[in-house]
């Protein structure tokens, strides 16, 4: 994983590396500094003097922006070890200025009425660490913004043995996140006239049912199908999000038969339903910046300005958590929960991973549709939200918990996950903003009929 | 002046009233809030009520937006008065909280080394005032961004008589520079094949030699002329600053010979000089929010690009500082300066609006060239910067001052402005950051021979 | 006219003659005739060994394309007199080939059943005159189509004077009309978006009711109107033909409301009948090929998609002939005509131009009226197809005569024409293929229940 | 290979009525003609009574091709067999009429000089068979064009064995060079940046080195391969005719070399010739409708533009003829050849499908490259054209004979038709014209002096 993740890092970081030399071969002026690739301590002490020299505003912002360029590329060609010594000089060197902060703190206790609002201008600038600057100069670069993306990526996955780069994220975080508002991005339906290079990434992304190949990618950008992404402006051909549909008859309740190629392309005027069986985030650097709540709602008013007729949106949804929870239970509180007492033999000291076989054994079937609506339904994290994160996403998106789905997914991952179970989640437009809010300010679960009745069965 | 800003604002903002409705009808769940027109104080009570809802975290980031989206609308409903009292409201209301301001200051003081950049963080968002979020919110409205951009214009036209409004026009600045950072601005050509909607606005927009015609523009945008503006994603009919440029033989020293569109188009091939002769900013709200120097050095690198063969790169600049700064000055000091004696007597008593055939006199010519050299290479402000606004603004940017041109303007407000004279400053790449640099932290000013030999003549 | 045709072909032709010196830059193997402009009698025969020399088929196609590519740039570099000697070359010297037709008569005639077809083609063949080749060479330049329409339009200008020219023309019509068949030209919307280059040729096209200002223009492409031209794939800029269409609430029955810049703009949302007002062919060398029926289907079936509350579709069309036509009746016919009698005395020796107060008089409305409406309804030409050219135009495409309007078009040119009348024909979708039909075959004109019930008045 | 073609022409028949069902939903007034399936008798004479009122000229165009929509729908309906028979009835009998052309030859006959251009004209149009109106009237049908060229593919298919078909064929073939014209096509760039919809085409159309992948594709798409192809305005996603081409140093003298997607990636500024090392045709029914020699002098002005630095372009080219020549040649002859001799025993009752060791083996080197020599640059068919077919298709476009390259193309194809052979054609800009003449009038091979040395040795 570790390693997959740093080659991903190597392919985008090249690709900007390109882009940069080609920029700055017409930049005449473009230092470079020549560091040892594994940056050693006297290098070190070269890049604090470039950078200072970078913050110092003595030249203006075009010297600023010149020299971050040149740091910039300094930074690319560096190997893994230097670029984390690197991140952790920007973590470490180029902090918050302690003196500063109590002087103007001292300033804004003394503000009179009129000068406060000066003065907490002035206390939030000294409080904003030097190198935030820094980041922000990357942007002018060709691809700067997603150079900025894949670093944070890199911070991320470093962070665990560098603890010393949280702060560092945590900047970068608050940039992205100013630069990522939902407001500057665009929605776009991705389709087979999409170029090859965008479903390419497609491809790479997929993180719900993996894409198995060009023809697969094909057969879910049919004309019975819809796909749309986010994208921001300054990074046009990378995908930040992005949602795969099924516009089916009925509630689709097994993805296997969504996923087949071979199946017949549905008949888009007797569809009446709109299933959206696969969301997936695609910037790892923008991890824990929230953009699915909104792509569903304007997907949703996409397809009802296209087709009129469409009664329902839905998803079909995995259950991730579902066994993993169930392994979690004392054996003594399993016995308490609906079904629980009939599984409890068949799970003693083994992983829930059952076979579509023994699915199939009537036994098993009902005691696990009991459990699974009860963990749907009621499972509990500490502070009531629902135990299962995706339950929690869609809940909280103002969604219901319409229908669960036996042997709805018999991949390997799916048997592994959640013994087969899907579940769809219903978005109704005129009562997605009331459920959103009785859920995230009362913990209250919007169940449909049926979700109810298997409850109190 | 104020009208004609006014009347502005009330077209813009009537654009996006249109786009808002549309996008809203589909929204059955938008509320109106019904304010009257000049809001009243019953209506106050209702507009706090709603903002504080809308800044309540409790029903999620989509509730919030969709809360967002009524009081946008409700504001684009209010008459000017009531539009005014909107916006000191949130002003007065919604600003940072002191109490908790004291908490967190309290914690960042007594915070371990570990915890102290969080302490930090938490310090600095309380520091930020709440309408810092409800500003943001509006974003995801169709011509959202328009809308900041042009609440801030608004917003500067009131607060010389509603001071009370500087510190939320202090926010907005913060918010506009972050989404207008240079990075995620785009560089774009204007010519003869761009759309009507956008080529209007190069008319209303231009603030330098005003465009007279459709005619008049299309003798700008000719085969022998270029035209580039800055773009952001969110606004793409609406340049933010755009700059005019003639490719010509040696330097232009007149700018009626490059406005007249019965002149013959040049031959490009024989042009080596690239004449930048009008640069607008377009937008009031992004007033201090500075584009200029950037985009002078893109599009001296395009014109690079495109031709090869261009050998200097200049503007022809007005001087619009040159008779209010003679006049302000004392008769002991002007008569000291180079050529201040001599005018001594023509400008005794009276505005310097000398007429062209006055200033075809010889005997005012030689002591006003002194005086407009000496101005430009000498005169100061107070630290040191050069006194003439365009000056200080090309020599920042790394330019030198080349050549002074007598009778180079002779529209009224040339002469009015600066007796007829323009100047060329010369953006010479290899040196603009050197130049740059001297200008900023030395003040020193580059000076082309010619100028030099006559200052000391 | 003369003149101002000229002017308008030298301007398109030294347009291409640009177009062409820019791409034969490259070629370093083009030669070059150096004609004298006036194309002296030494020149014709340096001209005849050329155009024979390009017509051998020899050196490939590659090379004749090469030769063609001297000839016609020799071609635009000539003055009138040596382009209309090079035409009449064309004319006279590269016609069909007298013995060669005999010879495949006799082929043809004693051929068999199964080589009948063969002999057919290839007396087909020989029927070609070779300029045909001559003149397929030139679609291969850069705008080499818009070159040949225009040799069209010059040659239709010069062939009253220089009658030997008939053959080329009809040979370059019967080429143009194979690459402008209607199934490969597009449809496209005019707005103000589109490029001002094109809204330029908008303004030089317009030929019904004159464009005066970019401000009319604008007032015809605001939001209740909508614009619609053929284009021509290898014409991008050049419409062949547009339609301006009002959308209003009711039929329209006067041009001069419906050009007012000053009135508002109208709610589309009310609107239930499209008002075509305005159909230009824009290319004088395609003359006598017909596009418009296809137009106002098309556009109607657009309307129809884009606003489906529309009911109705019509015309406010002009009335070119009635003035005209009235004056060429004998005063013993025109006595006997609907109104005739008590119209004699007012247009006795002069022209019916009438003026506004004129207009006004009870006495003549009623007269003119019914004569208008016979002109219309039941005039007719030798073979009894409709006497104005307009209103066989409208039949043809299946329209019917819908609606008389009195003092609807007030302009000079109105009042000249038809005494200030216009008509509205209507486009009735459902039965517009059997109105065809019946106007072609039978000459039946349909007619509204209120232009019946004026007939039988 | 027959059932190839024929499920290729099902999948773009049935996506074309799929377009043509979606426009014809809008047209209340199409009749459909409910034809059987296999086109009975009894159908056969509702098909052309239906025929005959299209081409009646009585209800004006708009009828005529709303009937030929019906038409083409009903065709589209119908099986192979019914297909066939509908193709025989329009070549059998709406063919000239015999009547009608004995007529109008009498007229030509006896037509004045000033009256014969006319009469010519008019024999002309008799000439015409009536089917042509036909064909012409299916281009306004959304993907009109197509359906003709396709129309066209499937009659070439079934010709053989319905020779009554060769006539319907050779209009087809008239109507699509004019449409086809080099004029109107557009030279396009392909690359990894198209649409996955055009991209899937080239996997499918490429024929000369099969692209087994898109992960092959994406490698001829790279940075140092360039692809272009010639498109008509209205068949946008389908390219005519395409080729691929690398951008190396020095002459490429290997195809597999070029194709190994594991090969590092070449660096395009060292770069200094570029290798044409493939090109297709993509559309069958455009067989006989020459594009490449256009094609290839557009790409290399192209690349030239964008490659200042490209010192040559050449082809490396398979000689499909040579194996198959060789096994042609009587024993005697061949023993008179350059290298015949040794190679005869080789030969002699067998394929000559050497293996790679067998080509390996010394003493069939040297006779074989004697022989493969001799064969471009001497073989002849009857008019001493050369014998191979690409040969012939460069030395005509003025390439030469450049390179003959030995295990160029081991793979089973070039081993079996040309014993591994390859050979570079070499396009000389300022040479192409001179020897294009002079092989097209004189069969004159044009050798570089490296093919001269080997003919001689």
């Amino acid at each position: 994983m570790a390693t997959s993740n740093n080659s991903f890092l190597e392919r985008t970081f090249s690709h900007i590396r390109l882009a940069w030399r080609e920029a700055t071969d017409n930049r005449a002026t473009l230092e470079r500094l020549n560091l040892s690739p594994e940056l050693s301590n006297d290098d070190e002490a070269i890049l604090r003097t470039w950078i200072d020299h970078c913050l110092a505003d003595k030249g203006g912002e075009i010297a600023s922006r010149a020299r971050a360029a040149t740091l910039g590329q300094s930074y690319l060609e560096l190997d893994p070890i230097g670029q984390q010594r690197f991140l952790s000089i920007l973590a470490m060197h180029y902090d918050t200025n302690r003196v500063d902060v109590e002087q103007y703190i001292e300033r804004w206790q003394e503000a009179s009425d009129d000068s406060r609002a000066e003065a907490a201008r002035q206390l939030r600038n000294v409080l904003e660490p030097p190198r935030m600057k820094l980041l922000t100069l990357f942007n002018e670069l060709p691809e700067g913004i997603k150079f900025l993306v894949d670093m944070r990526a890199q911070i991320l996955s470093l962070q665990k043995q560098h603890p010393e780069l949280k702060p560092l994220e945590a900047d970068l975080k608050r940039l992205l996140i100013s630069w990522f508002d939902i407001g500057l991005l665009q929605l776009e339906q991705i389709n087979w006239h999409s170029s090859a290079e965008l479903l390419e990434k497609l491809i790479a992304y997929e993180a719900v049912h993996a894409i198995t190949s060009w023809d697969d990618l094909k057969n879910r950008l049919d004309s019975d199908r819809r796909c749309f992404a986010f994208f921001h402006p300054n990074m046009p051909n990378e995908p930040l999000i992005f949602v795969e549909v099924a516009l089916v008859k009925g509630l689709a309740d097994n993805v296997q038969t969504l996923l087949d190629e071979s199946a017949p392309v549905g008949d888009i005027e007797q569809a009446d339903t709109a299933i959206f069986y696969s969301i997936s985030n695609a910037q790892q650097g923008l991890a824990g910046i929230s953009f699915g709540n909104f792509l569903i709602k304007r997907v949703v008013k996409e397809l009802q300005h296209e087709f009129p007729h469409l009664k329902q949106f839905s998803t079909l949804s995995p259950i991730p958590g579902l066994t993993r929870w169930i392994h979690k239970q004392p054996a003594e509180e399993l016995e308490q929960l609906p079904g629980g007492k009939a599984l409890l033999p068949h799970i003693q000291d083994q992983a829930l991973t059952l076979t579509t076989e023994q699915l199939a054994e009537p036994q098993l079937k009902a005691p696990l549709i009991k459990l699974a609506t009860y963990y749907l339904a009621k499972a509990e994290r500490v502070g009531g939200t629902a135990a299962d994160s995706v339950t929690h996403f869609h809940l909280s998106n103002g969604a219901q918990i319409a229908q669960l789905n036996w042997m709805a997914d018999t991949s390997v991952n799916g048997l592994n996950q959640a013994a087969g179970f899907m579940v769809n989640y219903l978005y109704d437009l005129p009562n997605i903003e009331k459920r959103s809010q009785a859920y995230l300010s009362q913990n209250k679960r919007s169940l449909s009929s049926s979700i109810k009745s298997l409850l109190s069965s």
